[in-house]
């Protein structure tokens, strides 16, 4: 509704009321336009009634929200519940064409545009937070697909950390014979004590036997020192694709990936890999959130989430030293850290996990007690000490993370639950 | 969101999307339009998408909703939780100032324009219902207030029913004197038997006296027998506003009323009269209300509510038959019907009600069981049999009704639990 | 759903699993069991959707959303549009009977629960906030009403400020005479330079006379400073019923009053004289927000209120200092303050007000300019210098509020436009 | 909230009151302890607010619900904008673990009762269809990827439908060789003038070559006679999993499909091959929607489409006829339909593609104009007349289909359309 374009009576409003009423719609429009032109994540957050003002209008140019529509096709977009019909704005026709994410697609206008801007405002996030050479990203409203794996166990450093083998890595390679290769695959983030890989390195190898690499940098772009990585290993070597999860990197449910890497074509492909239609559920989750947090807000996220990481830290090394325990050093990991579990070493592999049991019956969710003695094999390949990331830990440990969102409050209630259970286990292992 | 002043990338969108993007817009942007400029009921209801789009575009234009506002008044629409916000669509500043219901509210442009609005469209409606001399109506959000009463009984005709006694009411004009009365007051609509009065004559004789003359058009603004009922009594006599509830005739929720006239001023003077800023909130159901009908919903209400009010006196008809008691005629109610209780006349009064409470407990409600023998004094006045409209009634009755929105299906179910209940009370008299 | 009482499949979620979703009912029925046991504030705020979850199954009890209800009265509650329906969360009948806004209202168990239940919540709140000697309260859908007023002109001090002019009020009601006066009317929050009234002293006026005293607290109940003074004067004095508003006073839409008093039998008197069953939405809001902020998030706001009216006062003077005006001191006014206007003495009454008309376009509102030379005569009472509380005010002033929810940055930004506007009309009047 | 538990105070509410309110608690309890023990589609679909009450409380029982809850994990459900949280009742924690979507989720115990539940309800749902053999089935939050297919052209038949080759489909299966064939592939619904694959011959050669037989249902579920054939196959031959989308069949937003089987080991082993933890957004609106309908709705939706499908076929006939045309035979597929366009033939491929435009700028969606002429090659398979679904397709037709939803005035209005675009084409085409 443009005032500016109805005749307006007088008995309906006064004239100089009416001014100011038109000066506030063009502060709006302002907004709406330079997103779309500008294809730029806002400064400032946006309030809710913004955001759902613009994702009602582009809702509205899908043709099953046209006024005057005559559906006569097998898939129109029909909805039987009205529940659903309004948790999802009306959306209904999802994403993409059969086999393309990225086509756009005919009945929906406005899920297309949609679609578009959010991976726009997701590229300008992943240059923001450091991986400035990425070139193209799209979401993907599920997670990605495994192939036959080839695993190279982490070296186990002296602390108990566990880093990159790289010896065992460019042996692989040799040995297999890179004909035989789809792919170089490493991690970010993952749990403590392993480290993050020496993607860097990895990447060099990638590039000097030029064979792709695939990097599962799960919940790793809220870290400046996991993009870091990301692009000095796209510099320096060979670095095709990053995969990330929405819902650890933006706070969003369960459910998308970001498909993003340094060659537009080589993005597009997969994305032309993708099995049918898509939900485009994800899609609105992510972009009403980017519109919400702003380059402000997630930036502000990002900082508490790291101020949080380094008081979770101090608390940790604190507890340790107090239970003559300690925090097993994992310099490369900037999100999860582990604490020994030294001292329940007499319990078995089952007791053990009762710790656990009691931190999360006490409403601790996210610590995970890994115990050594479960011995597994999976596809074929067998997994001493499985859960532990190597066949030759040596104790049980404890594991925390300080992902996005976490506030200092949970630390501190956090360290009170853990005193709470550490003093009555170690009581009843007495027994 | 105007696309076509927005600079579109065809990376967001291909360019034939685009132009049945922009069509759909238009749409909508001359459904708007239309309303504001025209002021009229749309002939067909809108859908719930664009209802609510309009109203958060009014609402975007009050001042606690502009982007870059500075609130330095004791009274700023500052809305502490946000479910109550959301649920208010953010208007906050309520309507009028101060001692006018209808003045413009320079902080709420966006109240301002709806409260006028829904005013425009109430009028449109009052037309459409047959009160084609209406010159002005606003919509206030209480009931009104009461003065000194003069209570005219009304006639007890020999079938049972209730109508104006004519005689008495000039008879009393003539005893008090008119210098000491300040209006006439009549009814529409009221339970059975009890019928609408007969405001004609009671206008003739306001008009006789130069008396102004009120009614209470309750429920009756969506019967067209009673509408006409006013359309004839100011032709005729005098008439000089008429008052309706909203929840009964436009099916919101309770607290608000439609105070319409003949005289511009006059109604305009009765805004002025409203003890301080109110509520807007019983405004916005009406207006959402009225734009979700349309013309062609409401009326089909109205046709509705009239067959089914007429099934109603069948089966009531059909039900007296068999159980030997009477419907009685009331044949001005158009809306409210009574059947006679001679079978229980043994029961004592705190018997009989308990009648009702059978009904009630059964899922019933709405169905009043009116006793004799209840005698009150309220007010320094003394009423037999109180609650039976007259102190003379016999014997005891039920009254129903089919209002605006009743069922076919409410109906039949009504007459299975009347039917269930009439045995149990009956054998329970016997024992 | 209470899954203790419910037979669940192992196949549906595992034992382990079930005992956790147990527990976690538990919390949700203590914190709702306590709050309609004890009926006080909840010392922490709910969740949003711990208060929609109450909220929603209050109105299931209600008759309009009973199952299997049948309703064939002429007021059933039907809703006609969905949306209302929704915002309303299904509530449609209204509190109170005719005539009694207290009165249990039967179709409505739901409704009732929770309007009684607000009123104790509110009475909780008025005891924290300091008067403590307050027996009962409740919730008014409007504003109240006015009678004939007598009006004592405040004293003019010599700072410019204005207070109570005790002897004029003795003398007043000395020459009206005790028996002409239905009651003491006085007023605690209102526009600086006029102060708070004294009304400890005008409670003993009224106790002397054995004169009815009504306080006007429109927006004092959350200024601990007023709420003493209303203590003081019930206890030193004779204080009837005071009366607030709920927007200023709980950040809800406008529309509602708290009237409150020390006699359970007089407020509910009050309650007895509203015209009709009223809207039950004002109660919602209250309910909601009291749930949502509990008593620590209400003190929360009270003390950032009262520390925003400390820097407001400070900012101030620091602009009156530099631009060689005076803050008119009004000590016992917590909330406004006024800042004098001398400079502009030479512009008439309309140029002065224009200086406000270029705050109010730049996004403040609620500033109010202030000018002398506006004389009125309202229902036959002269005011000179109308708007300004004085006959005798000599310059213009301008007013401003640092009421509950205002922010700093909202303060701040208040200077920035002020100093812009101070500069642009010095210009202005040059030319 | 258990008003049994709870000691009410009677200034809260009346007793009796209470007691009609404990018995409308009642009723809401049967509903939702029937569902989880009898995990049955209810007879009736529920009301909007007692399904949200439902959804509420089993989000409620997922752990970031929890209110004291301390969440020290990489994954902890957190959500950034409220907006998204609201669109989601909180639910954020997916379904399934790592590589199995069945598998209980610990974070999660509200989202694990909730996919359960639905999955209980869609194998009812499946069997009350007429598939009355299906074992097991689950709901995927995608649709299903491809392997290297072998295509059999479709036979011809005179009158220009095309249904299953059978020959062609035993002899490739000879040529190929059982041992490397993964599984035979057919369809039920797809676009005329293709039939359903005549499904029970092709798991007679299923059964006899011991080859999986995979059946794409897409929008066959609601066809009870697709469902026939699919109970035939099984019966008579072998057919191992059918797959259908939940979009056409449910009418919900774009994105889930059902895995049904008949047997249940089979079932779980492909959820189990599910690359990751899902999005449990499609769950949520399956379940609503189950619940919405109810058995009667979704059976009177089903009633409604095949009413709606023999209108249009009568009216196609009938146009068919006016303008010389005629409508292709396709007599077993119910519900899409052909119209041939022989007039156009001297048209190219490039004009007659734009009758398809004319028709879709008017509004009219799903109407696909399939013309001769468009060969091309995909991934090494070399298709003539590409869309028609065979090489030899002779004349350009018009597909339309009587999907799940349609609504007699569409067709109407369809007819209105066609007819202007066909004039206009016409006349087009003289130029």
């Amino acid at each position: 509704m443009d005032l500016k374009n109805i005749n307006i009576s007088k008995s309906l409003i006064p004239e100089n009321y009416l001014r100011l009423a038109i000066e506030a719609q063009k502060f709006k429009e302002t907004e709406f336009r330079e997103l779309i032109e500008k294809r730029k994540l806002p400064k400032n957050g946006w309030s809710d009634s913004h955001i759902e003002e613009l994702v009602r209008q582009l809702s509205a140019l899908d043709s099953n929200n046209l006024p005057k529509k005559v559906g006569v096709g097998e898939r129109e977009a029909r909805i039987a519940c009205s529940l659903v019909a309004r948790r999802h704005y009306n959306f209904g026709h999802g994403v993409g064409r059969s086999g393309d994410l990225l086509e756009a697609q005919p009945k929906a206008a406005g899920s297309t545009l949609m679609v578009n801007l959010t991976n726009y405002l997701l590229l300008d996030l992943i240059h923001e937070m450091g991986v400035r050479s990425c070139r193209c990203c799209f979401l993907a409203p599920l997670a990605t697909a495994g192939l036959i794996p080839v695993i190279i166990e982490p070296q186990l450093n002296d602390n108990g950390s566990m880093s990159t083998n790289l010896e065992a890595f460019a042996q692989k390679v040799t040995d297999i014979g890179t004909e035989n290769i789809l792919c170089l695959c490493t991690t970010t983030s993952c749990f403590a004590p392993r480290q993050c890989d020496d993607i860097v390195e990895v990447s060099k190898l990638a590039a000097q036997h030029s064979l792709p690499h695939l990097v599962n940098n799960a919940y790793g772009l809220h870290s400046a020192y996991l993009t870091h990585q990301l692009e000095q290993a796209q510099r320096l070597g060979r670095l095709d694709l990053f995969v990330q999860s929405t819902d650890k990197n933006l706070l969003v449910p369960v459910g998308g990936a970001i498909i993003a890497g340094f060659d537009e074509q080589l993005v597009r492909s997969v994305a032309k890999a993708y099995p049918g239609r898509a939900s485009s559920t994800q899609t609105l989750d992510v972009f009403m959130t980017l519109l919400s947090l702003g380059r402000m807000g997630y930036m502000r996220l990002v900082k508490e989430r790291k101020e949080n990481f380094e008081y979770l830290l101090a608390r940790l090394h604190g507890f340790a030293k107090i239970h003559s325990e300690q925090v097993i050093e994992s310099k490369c990991n900037p999100i999860s850290l582990a604490l020994s579990l030294k001292q329940f070493r007499n319990a078995g592999f089952e007791e053990i996990t009762k710790f656990g049991s009691m931190l999360y019956t006490r409403g601790v969710s996210g610590a995970r007690v890994v115990a050594v003695g479960d011995d597994r094999k999976i596809e074929g390949y067998e997994f001493l000490n499985w859960g532990t990331h190597h066949s030759r830990t040596e104790y049980a440990y404890l594991t925390i993370a300080a992902g996005l969102g976490i506030t200092k409050v949970e630390i501190d209630n956090f360290f009170v639950k853990l005193h709470e259970c550490w003093e009555a286990f170690l009581k009843r292992l007495k027994k």
